[in-house]
């Protein structure tokens, strides 16, 4: 008995060109989710979708690594899609939600998102650098964007980037340690580490200063940060 | 007139096997630290230290991708003994006279830095990854020292390599703004983004609150975090 689905069948035929492209796509990134892609085969990517290699390749003539490209441009859009949250109620509200959609896809994609922020993967070219940087970007744009910052200047740039790198080294460190502390711990942990970076940021710093003072207006009663940005603000304030 | 040293002469000569290897890695790490490591050639490396591209190859057999990753190890050595500072005084002062170290090696290293860490280099490998990650490694290792913590828990682990990440994610966005603001600038602010990163860490960890407990009784009155720790451990502590 081969678990290898039939190359024939109505599923096989009935799907539109634009469709099996997705479905293709869909295939590798399950693989790729749970090994190295250097341990992924075309043939592999063919099993899992229960088609035959050659369609592979007529649909990614330049085999595995436009495969792959297409896999890893794809959980970009939906990582750069995290941040993109209703731009409503409290700025801790809206960060939760957003590293919740985004620790959810590290926990779904696991070895995937290893290969793709770890680098050292024999697919790693400056391309696949720049698809990553591309996500960095969106999310750095989307959490100014929460903030109604347009123009951030140098020491807010540097905590929101620097944070974002936490964030994704925090991931990586999660998966190392078969995903512990829980998820929610781990976001809430990253929040934390948010607030404290701004706010020791805004005790050099007035544009950092007025977002903290901005988002503690919208903090609701009894809310995760309600107090802790006021107090921190207070304890941390220069002495002069 | 071509500015190519003669290859004969005293200096030609008068090197030791061990000096000459030692040499041409210090030609090849100046020139890694001018230009991206796919720009180089073992023609440049050769004319940099004024010997002959045979002679290069002589004791290079595997070419740029072994010159590289011999600048990479000695590299890496350097960033290894960063924080390898003495066990005395604040821990404050040590992780700055550390933070200055590291730094100074980014502001003189450059392009090669960033090479090293960005990834998207031709040349980067899963080796080359490896020698990174041994100095990452390195560098919690000591800071784990000074803490005197010899088996870190989840949190302090997570908040201490995050950290390391957040100095190297500061390093490149610095040399990337044009190495705005002044480098001591930037170390104060990665001091104080360590210091909040655990202060806020210690509000759900016994041994991060330990840990900066042991700190703050070793500060110096006036020193830069004087009154600081005390002032936020209290603001930050649970409520409960």
């Amino acid at each position: 008995m081969s678990s290898r689905p039939a190359l024939t069948g109505p599923a096989y035929r009935r799907l539109s060109v634009e469709e099996r492209h997705a479905q293709l796509i869909t295939s590798a990134q399950r693989l790729f989710a749970r090994q190295a892609p250097e341990d992924v085969s075309l043939d592999d990517v063919a099993r899992e979708a229960g088609v035959s290699r050659p369609l592979v390749y007529r649909y990614f003539p330049g085999g595995k690594q436009q495969l792959y490209e297409a896999a890893l441009r794809k959980a970009a859009d939906q990582l750069e899609g995290c941040f993109a949250v209703p731009h409503e109620g409290p700025l801790s509200r809206r960060l939760g939600l957003g590293l919740d959609r985004y620790l959810a896809f590290v926990d779904a994609h696991d070895e995937g998102f290893v290969a793709l922020l770890k680098g050292g993967s024999v697919v790693r070219t400056s391309r696949t650098s720049t698809i990553v940087d591309r996500v960095r970007h969106a999310a750095a744009g989307q959490l100014f964007a929460h903030m109604q910052v347009s123009e951030p200047g140098p020491r807010l740039l540097l905590v929101v980037r620097t944070w974002i790198t936490t964030v994704e080294a925090a991931s990586l460190i999660w998966l190392d340690e078969n995903k512990e502390p829980a998820l929610d711990e781990l976001r809430d942990w990253l929040m934390d580490q948010f607030v404290a970076q701004l706010v020791v940021t805004a005790g050099r710093d007035g544009q950092t200063a007025g977002v903290l003072r901005g988002a503690a207006a919208l903090e609701e009663p009894g809310g995760q940060l309600d107090g802790l940005l006021e107090r921190t603000l207070a304890a941390l304030a220069p002495k002069d």
